[in-house]
């Protein structure tokens, strides 16, 4: 029924036996693969960010759990359920704030219960099932937001959250995918600071897939809506709480204050997976600090005057945002209703 | 009087024949000095940004004249007036939005008129006013800021405004500067993208001078305002409209905004030299857009679908700034009164 723009890029790439990953540190300069063949490499990848985007960590720990099958099961014989709980729990210390990660691993947990026989064949549906459910989901959130964009002359995307940071097309990278493929509309991307994801990762996956893209500096954004150049904010999230509240890259917050002041749209879009039904408000989502020498240059390193502030997420207020679009549909207005309902079903 | 905590930056130093340009291209990896001993040295210096920030310029630009007259008046006999215009005249296309360019340009202009005998003492004593002037304005500034910032926990600047930017102290830095000599205040700064500013020059000098200083990424700064940790952001400015609106680096107008939505106050800091007394409001001045080659990597140089929008400056409007602080006094609520009287005297 729906067509889809798909796109070229496929940032995690099971080969029967192992994980190739796309290592998405040295983009766009270089386009390497690493190749994984037990959990703690993966959950290394993660930890490193040559996989990052909430959903593709969520999917690469899957297929971490499945290396940890295949390694363990066959060695440690009935203790193999011991190896393979320990990698997930290293999984799950991988990073802290994307709950996708914590859900997939709930899911293939609960895949490996009572599989004595054959676990790696149930891990492996398991996470392959994950993988393409979360693709399915893109393409259902890139139609359904693309509905609200009507009309819609310029669109600002933070961070990456495309075929890069998910199974294959992208969350809020999705929705702008499919409302390209729809109406012309202009794509502008934030640099993304500190690790520039959408400097590196956003501008170069829109280039391989041919759609055009202006990139900004994040501080520009305001001075861009104040233009009257863009419509829409559109972004992704790695946690959103009952509330509507939404933790996400650093920066969303910022451009959330500044679209609300300048009559600008505020689009979230993300898989129910990233829902945490467990925590009612924003306020109780950890907020990862990284390494202060993500911003400081090495010469400053061992200056006991010069530290650095490096929070790598912040949440957005469910009343600074407009809609929160999920594959099983979508939320106006959150503040007022929450998102509860749609982990109803 | 007053007690100063002076800075050991200087950027600019007149070695009685020739400037010494610290190069702040190459900061704060290299200490280097380049030698000018021609007009056209200096614009160049200028247009490459080996010099900036707005009082700094218009220093330079000044002692680029008496490079000219040194050079001119000795060899090109009756008409060495000329070359001097044509030179002042490139000098002045060495960058746009600075209006202290212009203005330190006129002072040098008016200072050769009638002077046939000895224009180059009478070159050089402008200048060095000028200087000196400078300094002694970013110190006067500094005691009229800091008497804002009573029991002040926390500021934010952004760009550099420091004795890189200007003859010798700083505008915002130098209020930083003071309200730090006279109680512990908590200094962050802006990484200021693309150029970096912030992480190369403040952070740099502001260690020189033993004062603890936080980086952040620009687009941090809402998420450190919403924890409570500043109480001011002070920046300088390139440009005053008679109406209080303020050109400076891109991203001020973004701090403006979100520093109103969260009541943070928001002090420009500028010499009245920077007042242009020729136009009613921001909306007449020029924005600068730099090149795209600034934030773009050279792997997408030659991308027909890759491009990047680069103003190097926006305009906050007088409504979003709390103070105005010169040399010559200081307007609370711009918005009100504008900024006219402070011209008058």
């Amino acid at each position: 029924m729906t067509k889809h723009t798909q796109s070229g890029v496929q940032a995690l790439q099971w080969t029967g036996h192992s994980l190739n990953v796309l290592d998405q540190r040295v983009l766009p300069e270089k386009i390497e693969f690493d190749e994984y063949t037990d959990a703690l490499g993966v959950a290394e990848a993660i930890t490193t960010m040559r996989v990052r985007g909430a959903p593709a960590i969520g999917i690469a720990a899957a297929y971490g759990v499945v290396l940890s099958v295949q390694q363990h099961f066959p060695r440690a014989g009935a203790n193999w359920q011991q190896y393979v709980l320990a990698d997930i729990e290293t999984l799950a210390q991988s990073r802290p704030t994307a709950v996708n990660l914590f859900w997939a691993l709930g899911l293939m947990k609960a895949a490996l219960v009572g599989q004595q026989q054959n676990p790696l064949l149930a891990a492996l549906a398991c996470a392959e099932k994950i993988h393409a459910d979360d693709i399915e989901a893109n393409y259902k959130m890139g139609e359904l937001g693309a509905e609200l964009l009507v009309n819609t002359k310029g669109i600002l995307t933070h961070c990456n959250t495309g075929a890069l940071a998910t199974g294959g097309y992208g969350t809020a990278l999705g929705v702008i995918r499919s409302a390209y493929a729809r109406d012309t509309v202009k794509i502008y991307a934030g640099e993304t600071r500190p690790w520039l994801q959408g400097q590196r990762l956003t501008v170069w996956e829109l280039a391989q897939d041919k759609i055009p893209v202006t990139l900004i500096a994040d501080s520009a954004a305001a001075w861009l809506m104040k233009s009257g150049e863009i419509d829409w904010v559109i972004v992704g999230a790695d946690r959103i709480a009952l509330n509507g509240d939404v933790a996400n890259k650093i920066g969303t917050y910022s451009l959330a204050v500044l679209a609300k002041q300048h009559h600008v749209k505020f689009m979230v879009v993300a898989p129910t997976s990233t829902i945490d039904g467990a925590i009612e408000s924003g306020k109780q989502i950890e907020i990862e600090q990284r390494q202060q020498s993500e911003l400081l240059p090495a010469c400053y390193h061992n200056n006991s005057y010069v530290s650095a502030w490096n929070p790598v997420f912040d949440v957005t207020p469910a009343e600074l945002i407009s809609a929160i679009v999920t594959e099983k549909g979508l939320v106006e207005s959150p503040a007022h209703n929450g998102v509860g309902k749609l982990l109803a079903d």
